[in-house]
């Protein structure tokens, strides 16, 4: 299951009491090799916490033995004794599995802004360490839950003989530059850290970074992919690349299933665009659109509110040749009215926005949630 | 009262029956002289309404003898029929007022996408234009509320011996490149269509366009400024321009009043910045944050946030230096954490987000609004 899935990988997730709720907290990756190839991705935020500067540090020598992650505290915004505290955490998780702590990634998530309870967390790595399992994929993504409402995994297998599994958390502040979350993919396939570093980048590329749940990017995101070669099959580059995407596009599907509050998952294509950027920017600037995402919750094929949207953007189009199709049914010709309205039926969990340019070839996707009452009132109450 | 403070105006506010409600829904204000010189400043949203593409172009002869202003409609993406049919209500203003319809402004809000109703619009400008009156200012904020709560007027009278006063409404889709709004200043000074442009721009820039309580921008902001001369009075040209300011910024208060749904008025502060535009996007950035905006409601001074918006910009400055006030308590120094949160008193509904990032001297200041559940129910139910 999950990170577990491929071979030459254990797991655990435990309660080491971080979190208030005494639910799972600390989960734990590790590689068995015969290889330790890896790769990360990491927030685009210039406000990084600490242990994405740790775990970018790390990444440069493109190998990895073991993951650690945290939930019930990000670990952001907490200067240097923060920083202190991440090195310790990979510390001890070298200490534990008898690797440098300069291959051991750290992850956080939770509030901003609190040191970690070092008393509690240190002690839950030997905790975790005693738990590690050849099936404990499935713990160590129950462990990493914030406000998740379900834990996430995710696996392709190739005939070929090797297999990409993976595991995420994220149900907030979900946004490009990656959406908030921490993912750990592995994988038995014989790679190196530059194929791996490549096939991530790509697969993050079009699906992590193409969901805008509510516009807000975090200080945490990470991304890893960890390479054991347990297989021993040296994936063809092609193949291997497509199931990395798989299982991260599946991951990022589940991420938006399972948004905080959210009751509606929207699909923004962009098609008919001059270049790929401008479709991404104008997908993105639909999705943001706070009066588009409450018209959606309430089942309103406001179409004006998609062109408000992309009339702010600097993409090329013709504002009399925009289409705008609102789960098929083509609301808006011209620029202008279209199709009727009541023909839209948005009754079901998903709903797809399409916005034809007519400025060329170029097409993208982005995936973002309603804007709902209920992530109000969870965004409202998360730190008190 | 409101455009009508100034002599040499007459206006009204009569219920046509645009509306379904049978609320007020169309406004007429008319400069009886001597002078006409005018002024217009309009929606940078690509997507422009038929009334604003019309008054952009009457404005480019630097004269308006009226305006007429109805809501229940926005009269955007309605096509050559849309425009044609503000054409027709211009030549029907200047029928009934005996002016040419090339110096008759026209500006629409409500719903995008629909027809306006011109059978029942038209009768409403004969029966608005029997309807006018030298203290007509209050009927004409009146009849062009759409969700507005209350109607908006603001003056400023100089010892010099004339007046500036306007309207304004608008309580949804406030966002730069002008709030959703529709607004119109009179006076009686006697100034030149040049010294009204070089005085409304300058009044909008600092004002209307740094409010943005929900971050979508409309297709229909309009901001008309005309001079009837009746007071004979040259007014001295700083003295004028900050009393077009003053009346600008009264109002553009106002409306982040009575933004829909919100229950907070936020004004973020940015100091300390490079550039004033600099200041400027990272105040935008800041007051779009979703998350800082649903803490804001639940009165969390939730500093982290604001270091994570902060962190999307590309502004000068470094993150361990960054500090943050809410209401005035240092909650975040150098980046991390400072004074007790416990501290900031957020009962109030005006909230005040400081931000300095010390790289500069340059500062702005942008309006916004909490995000609540009433915006969204609010917006999630509108067109149906």
């Amino acid at each position: 299951m999950g990170v577990t899935a491929a071979r030459g990988f254990r797991a655990s997730g435990v309660t080491a009491g971080i979190k208030a709720s005494g639910t799972p907290d600390l989960a734990l990756v590790v590689n068995d090799g015969p290889g330790y190839a890896a790769a990360g991705v990491f927030t685009s935020n210039r406000i990084k916490a600490a242990p994405v500067v740790w775990s970018e540090q790390v990444l440069k020598g493109g190998r990895l033995a073991a993951v650690v992650l945290n939930s019930g505290g990000a670990n952001a915004c907490t200067g240097h004794e923060g920083f202190q505290d991440t090195h310790a955490t990979a510390e001890r998780v070298g200490a534990a599995l008898d690797v440098s702590a300069a291959e051991v990634a750290v992850c956080s998530t939770g509030l901003i802004g609190v040191r970690l309870p070092m008393d509690i967390l240190l002690p839950g790595v030997e905790q975790a360490a005693k738990a590690l399992a050849a099936d404990g994929g499935e713990a160590a993504a129950i462990a990493i839950k914030t406000t998740d409402t379900v834990h996430k995994t995710a696996q392709v297998t190739s005939p070929a003989g090797w297999t990409v599994g993976g595991m995420a958390k994220g149900a907030g502040m979900l946004a490009p530059g990656l959406a908030t979350m921490l993912v750990v993919v592995t994988t038995d396939a014989a790679a190196g850290a530059a194929q791996l570093d490549a096939a991530l980048r790509g697969a993050t590329r079009t699906t992590f970074d193409r969901v805008d749940s509510d516009g807000c990017m975090s200080t945490n995101d990470t991304v890893l992919l960890l390479a054991s070669g347990a297989s021993a099959v040296t994936p063809d580059g092609a193949e291997f690349a497509e199931a990395v995407r798989a299982v991260c596009a599946d991951l990022a599907r589940q991420l938006i299933g399972d948004a905080e509050g959210a009751s509606k998952d929207i699909r923004i294509e962009v098609t008919g665009a001059a270049t790929e950027d401008e479709a991404v920017d104008v997908a993105r600037t639909i999705a943001r659109n706070n009066l588009l995402k409450c018209a959606i919750h309430g089942e309103d094929p406001n179409w004006g509110r998609v062109l408000a949207a992309i009339g702010t953007t600097s993409a090329a189009f013709e504002p009399d040749a925009l289409d705008v199709a609102i789960n098929g049914v083509w609301v808006c010709r011209g620029g202008s009215v279209g199709d009727d309205r009541d023909l839209v039926d948005m009754s079901g969990r998903e709903v797809v926005v399409t916005a034809d340019l007519h400025a060329g070839d170029a097409a993208a996707t982005v995936w973002t949630n309603d804007l709902t009452a209920d992530y109000v009132h969870e965004n409202s109450a998360y730190s008190t």
